[in-house]
Order: structure tokens, then sequence, then C-alpha cells
């Protein structure tokens, strides 16, 4: 056997760590399903042509060949896809007679990209994304629609930090700066620079959109003004109106924005908030309307967590358009860093409520019987792999975190040393020792980042 | 958009038929967890030395080179794994000082091969495995147990064809081989040959164990003989002891097969059934006793669809040896040929059990209300894309086989046309209409291969 060593960028998670993570994932999906979206899988493999479209990312695409292929055989134009917006869009088109529009679809699958690997960063890594796709067009309400999903699912995930959802409108700032008198090219001048505030103090901003977008100080400073206002509540449209600044299209993008925040307050609770934050843009993607950002409370320096927006045409064939919105949770992105710190894990490593005793290798058909009676009524179990000595018996249950040892005809609760009789046919665990529970271990939050293992 | 077209070998489903495959992986964790078996996902990828330790699949890997990589770069070692033994074996290693054993895992996920495709055959497919391994040593009851458990997830497979399990030990076949005097290397040759039995008539193979093996016409014979014998019951023994073939390692793999088929046996059901097969060897894997091979009833030309059995050294890292037993269930290979057939599919493409009806935008927020009501008691429901005439928002619900559709305080069963007052704090549906429900709409076999769309 070659050496043995983890794959830098290609997390792996121990089973109590994966339990977590399968508890997030069985959230989501029932959320998404309780609002009708129906999920799919894609092949992991794109043509290179449809993975090389946006042309930023192609420095990330792993590339495929099969070992015994000559460099630039047939299969050489497949690669791993590197997101899962672009394998839907495909499979839209590719299937459009077969499908139902609008089209709502949850998809939970691993991506894959060629990046160098960095705190919050994978080469492999899971997302869970929701769209909703129309044919020739989309009513603005399914914006609402999937916001209030994602929230819903996200307030549902109550053992991880707050997040806050930040959303904005593209038309909304496109609107604001073509009011200004910003025009053309300079528009995505400016909002690509707007953009840089997370990064770059807003005097340098304002010297590069003088320098590099060739605006007006005016039209600088009111760029800049616009991207500060940040408020939970519809209030923002004031804020933007005492601005001063008109056209259509901000109008259009104030309402949609007003709608979508007034629409999703409700939802709002003690783990998950909604703001406008009128900075963000999503730069360097196609979005036309809503986007959307993440924060995880205490783990900022992820960056956006749940992404995604409004695309007026996620799909063409060039007969017909398919719009589309959608919201992009990186699944792995949230649960790497809490469960390789020790955050959160399951209190025991396996499904089992029960080991059942042996008392010698000639009964084990009798132990055999009790798992099978336990089972019957739902309940996971497992027999003791050797008629060891009782004390062994127990401390293999403990090891695995198995809250309860059965002994012939009694079963013993190994945490409080109760020890009961007991029939297989009818006993029933407290519902809450049934499956593992997700357990917060610490309240370890970026400020002690690099502190803990 | 490019060029949209299906990739061979990389199969897709559809919302409908994505829902058959959910269900079946979802009862096969459901019957794992039962059990005990702890879930675990590996990464996609492992190092090629890793890889190409079988020497014969090396042709079948999928090599990663990033795209902006020189060839011979330092991820140039790294490529899809094929299988999901060999990534267990090596997270084995690499956790060993984390994991508790005997270690039971479960694990279905997707595994690339760069295989010409054909009929059964996929570049990208999933499988789900169940492993059990020890450390040092790993009694042969688990050999016993992962039968049955994988016995009682097919059988709760009901909507699929039926499945049955042969099963064979290579210390019976070796020791038979070994007592007719057979000897070193001359055994592996004559089971690979008598491997070929599926293929090649028994003249032939006789033949080949005379001039390839070198054997007698006796040993030839009586090799041959052994291959036979096929019981559903441990009546095999007798059989094979009226052969007159006497070894040790025989017994002792005698003793193992009955064992094991005595223990099924009771597991048997109308769609499972268990035999021992003693033609069955897995001439090219590392089996060290029990050996599993499956067909699946009327798709015989499928070849075996779940496999597996005894290593006793499925990892070592040179000071400790870690023995396992596993069976692996091709889940792409039974279901894709009949989904994509028409044989199998679900009775709707989305969750929801209710479209709720819009009777006009303005009143959008009361169609919505009325799905929350619903969705707080676990119901999946949509809300009607646009206001359109009742007739076409009950044609949109009929479309996607959602059963019920609520017009304002009625809601209106439209396969019956049955329409009530309800309401929707308080509405349940009947339980089978609560989630999609799988249907065979024909009885679709081999026999019509070739015929069906």
């Amino acid at each position: 056997m070659a050496r043995i060593a983890p794959l830098s960028g290609f997390p792996e998670l121990l089973p109590a760590q994966r339990y977590v993570e399968q508890e997030v994932i069985a959230t989501l999906a029932r959320t998404f399903e309780l609002h009708g979206f129906a999920n799919i899988e894609t092949r992991a493999v794109e043509p290179m042509d449809q993975l090389l479209r946006k042309g930023d990312t192609s420095k990330e695409v792993y590339v495929l060949r099969r070992l015994q292929e000559i460099d630039g055989g047939k299969d050489a134009g497949i690669g791993l896809h590197f997101d899962l917006t672009v394998p839907f869009a495909r499979y839209v088109l590719e299937n459009a007679g077969k499908l139902e529009f609008p089209f709502r679809r949850y998809q939970v699958q691993k991506v894959w990209r060629g990046e160098r690997p960095q705190e919050g960063r994978f080469r492999e890594f899971t997302q869970a994304d929701i769209d909703i796709v129309g044919r020739d067009d989309l009513p603005f309400h399914h914006d609402v629609e999937v916001a209030r999903v994602m929230l819903e699912a996200l307030a549902r995930l109550t053992f991880l930090p707050g997040f806050r959802l930040q959303v904005n409108n593209r038309k909304l700032i496109q609107g604001f700066y073509a009011g200004l008198g910003v025009t053309g090219d300079a528009i995505d001048e400016v909002m690509r620079l707007v953009d840089k505030l997370d990064k770059l103090d807003p005097a340098t901003v304002r010297q590069l959109l003088l320098d590099e977008a060739g605006v007006s100080e005016e039209q600088a400073d009111k760029a800049l003004a616009l991207a500060t206002i940040r408020t939970t509540d519809d209030t923002f449209v004031e804020q933007v109106r005492a601005l001063d600044v008109t056209h259509e299209l901000l109008d259009e993008g104030l309402d949609e924005l007003a709608t979508l925040v007034r629409a999703c307050g409700p939802l709002a609770t003690d783990t998950v908030r909604i703001e406008a934050d009128l900075s963000i843009a999503r730069g360097l993607d196609y979005y036309t309307g809503t986007v959307f950002e993440t924060r995880l409370d205490g783990f900022e320096s992820l960056g956006s967590i749940c992404s995604g927006g409004r695309y007026d045409a996620l799909a063409s064939d060039g007969r017909t358009t398919y719009p589309g919105v959608g919201i992009s949770l990186g699944v792995s992105r949230v649960l790497v860093p809490l469960v390789q710190r020790g955050v959160l894990s399951a209190d025991r490593s396996v499904p089992s409520v029960v080991l059942v005793a042996v008392a010698d290798e000639d009964t084990r058909f009798e132990a055999d019987a009790v798992a099978t009676s336990l089972r019957a009524n739902g309940i996971p179990c497992e027999v003791a792999p050797s008629a060891a000595k009782f004390g062994k018996q127990i401390r293999h249950a403990e090891r695995r975190g198995i809250p309860y040892v059965w002994f012939g005809s009694e079963v013993k609760d190994i945490r409080s040393g109760n020890q009961v009789a007991a029939d297989p046919a009818t006993w029933q665990p407290p519902t809450e020792d049934l499956r593992p529970q997700v357990v917060i271990t610490s309240n370890d939050t970026e400020t002690t980042e690099g502190k803990s293992s």
C-alpha cells in the first residue's frame, strides 16, 4: 500500500462529522420539497466549450483524459463542472421538451475547482442550489419565492451560526448610475469598482472611480453614497430618493427590492436576518435584477456563503430564452470549517441506538433475534462483535456513543446506569435517542481562528 | 450557447425518474442504518498510484489535470475513483486512529470508468456499498451479516424485479482443487478458467483446463462437476462430498458456506432468493473466503449487479492488517435501464401534493398564506405561477401529476373531480398522496429488450 496522506483541498469527514452534513442536506431537501422543488442530479462532466463560456473561471477547471488515451483524443473535450448553474442551464436546454415550466429544481452535488487551496476554499466541495426557470418569461414573484425558501431552509439549521441574507437589485444600481448620467460601458466599470468596497477603503475606490471609470466627483460621491445604504426594511427607498437621482430603471429596481424585503421580513428569526445592502453587485456574474449574498455570523472572512440572483437569460437555444432566478448555498464552505475545528459534531459515530450484548458465541442467535425485533420497530441497533466480558461490551458501546446496551431481557441506559426489564417486541427509546443529535461543542468563532486545533 | 447533446455513458434522469433513484437510495440507507452502518463519503479523486494497484483496471481510469497546468504538474498524479473499495481502504488507513473497529460503513457515491459505453455499462454511475472492516481480525459472522443486510435491503425494493444472490467461498474452491492435487499457480489458473463457464460451454472450458492449466482429465472433470452444483439450501455439502475430495481448507469453506446459506435462507421472499452457486469465483478480485454475485430476474444480460466478498487484507499499513467483508450494489446499473425504458417512473414530477390556485395577482398573498399553512403541516405544495383561468391552473397541476388544487376555501381532487370545503390549517391528504409513488408502467423484461423505446 502506497503512502497515505490527505490531499489538500479535498476535505473528508469522519462518520460523526458526516452525520452533521447529512442533517444539513436532509433539512435543506425537506424545505425545498415542501415548496415543490424537484431534485435532479447532473453528470459531473461537461464539454469544455460549455465550461469555458465564462472566461474568468477557465483556470479553475479540471480536464479529464482517459489514462490509455493519447492527448487530444475524443474525450479530451470534457472537464469536471465547477458549479451547478452551467450544468443546469445545459440540462434545461437538453430536456426542454420534457420539462414543465416554470421548473423548480434543487440540486445538491459536489463541484470541483483546480484552485490553490486556502481557508474556506476547496478543490472539491458540495453546493446546494435552488432555481426556478421559466420559458420566455418568469414573473418577479419567483425572485421573492427563492429568497423566502432559502431563508426558511437556513432558519431550520438551528445548530449553525446566524445568517445574514443581503439583497440588492441590478436594475436599481444600473438605473441609479444611468440617472446620474453615467452611460455605456462606464456603468459596468463603476459597478465593478464599487464592488471592491469590501476590500478597499472608500477613498481609494473614489479615486479609482475618477481615474479608471472617468466619472465626475459628484457621480463618484453619489455612487459611493448609494453603496453605503443598508436597511433591514424598505426605508432604503427614502434614502435613495434623498440622493435626488431619477431614472425609470431605478424606479423598477427600487420597487422590486422593496417588494422583496417586505415579503422576506416576516421570515426573520433569531438566527436569520435579511437586509437590503446596496453595495452588493455580484460584479462578475451575469445577473440582471435581484442579487443575493449571505454572510455567516462570526465567519465573515469566508465571504458570501450563499449567493445568487436573477438571470434574464439563464439559457437560450437561439429561438427560446429561459429566464431564471436561483440561489446557491456552499454547504462545504459553511460546514467544513465548523466540523474540522470541532465546533459541530454528532453525539454518536454510528446510527445504532442499542448494542445487543452477546453472552457467548453459542447464543449469538438470541442476540440476533433481539436485534431483529428492535429493527422491526425502526430502532437501529448492532450486535456485539464478540462475547467479551460485559464491561468490555459496554465500553464498546461507550466509545461509539451508543446510549443503550441490551442484556438478555433487560436494557441499560449506559449514560445513567439505569437498567430495566424490557421486551424487544415493544420497547421504544425516547424519540430524541432514536437518531444521533448534532451537538455544538464550543462557541468557537472567527475571533479565535487559528487558536483552536 | 454551444451545441447541446447527451454524452454517451453519462446517463441523466428526468425529475420523475430521479425520484425513483432517490427512493432506492433512501430505502437502502434506511436499512443499512437499522443495522448500525454509518454513512461516509470519500473524495472523488485518489492518487494514481492507489488507483493503479490493480493493474487490470488501469485502462478505465480518468486522469485529472488543471486546465492551465503544464502536463506533469503536481496535480498530474490524481484520477477519479473507479470503485468505492479502493477509496474506503485508503480512508480506513488514513483515519485508523479515529475509527472504532469493527467499523461498519455504507457509502453511496458516483464512480467513473473511462470504458467504451455499452448496454448496462456507464462511464459515470452510482454504487451503494456496505463493508465491515476489523483490525487484525474479523469473525466470520460478519460475512453472514453483510449478506443478510443486503438481502433485507433488496427485499424492500419491491418495485424492482426479483434478485438472486449467489454465494460461494474461495476456501471451498481452493481447498477442493488442492484436495484434487492441483497445486501452486495452477489453482488460480483453474479458477480463472472455470469462471469462464458463464461465457463458454463446458466442453471448451474442459479443453482449456487440460491445455492451459495442465490438469488431468479427472481433475478437469471434477472441477467442472463442482461448478455445476447449485442449491438453495445446504444440500450442496452432500453433493460436494459425493465428489470424494477431501482437504482441510475445503472443510472450512463448506462449513462457512453452509452457515451462510442457512442463516440467509429465512430472509428469502417472493422477490429475493439466495443460492449456493459453486461456479461463482469473482476470478480477478482478491477475495479470500465468501464471494457474492447477484442476478436481476429478466435482466441476466446485465451480469452481476451486486457483488462482493471477504478480503483478509482489505487494507494494511505494513504493521496492522484490516480484514473486511462487503458487498456493492450497482444502483445505476439496475435502475438506468429500467427508467430509460419507461418500466419505472413516479406518478408525479414534483414533490407538490397541492397546487394553490391564484384568483388574481392582487390576492396572491392569500394563496401564499394557504401554502404556508399546508407546509406547516408537512404538506408539500406550490402556488400557481399566474392568475390564469382556473381550467388552465388545473391543467398546470395535471401536467405535473399534482393530485389536488386548492381554490379559496375548497380543495379539489383533480383525479376524481371531488371538491370539498377545507381548512388549510387542518386539512390532510391521504398518506399515500403525501409523497410521489413509484409506478411500474409495464412488465418489460429482457425478452422485449430492443423492442421497447
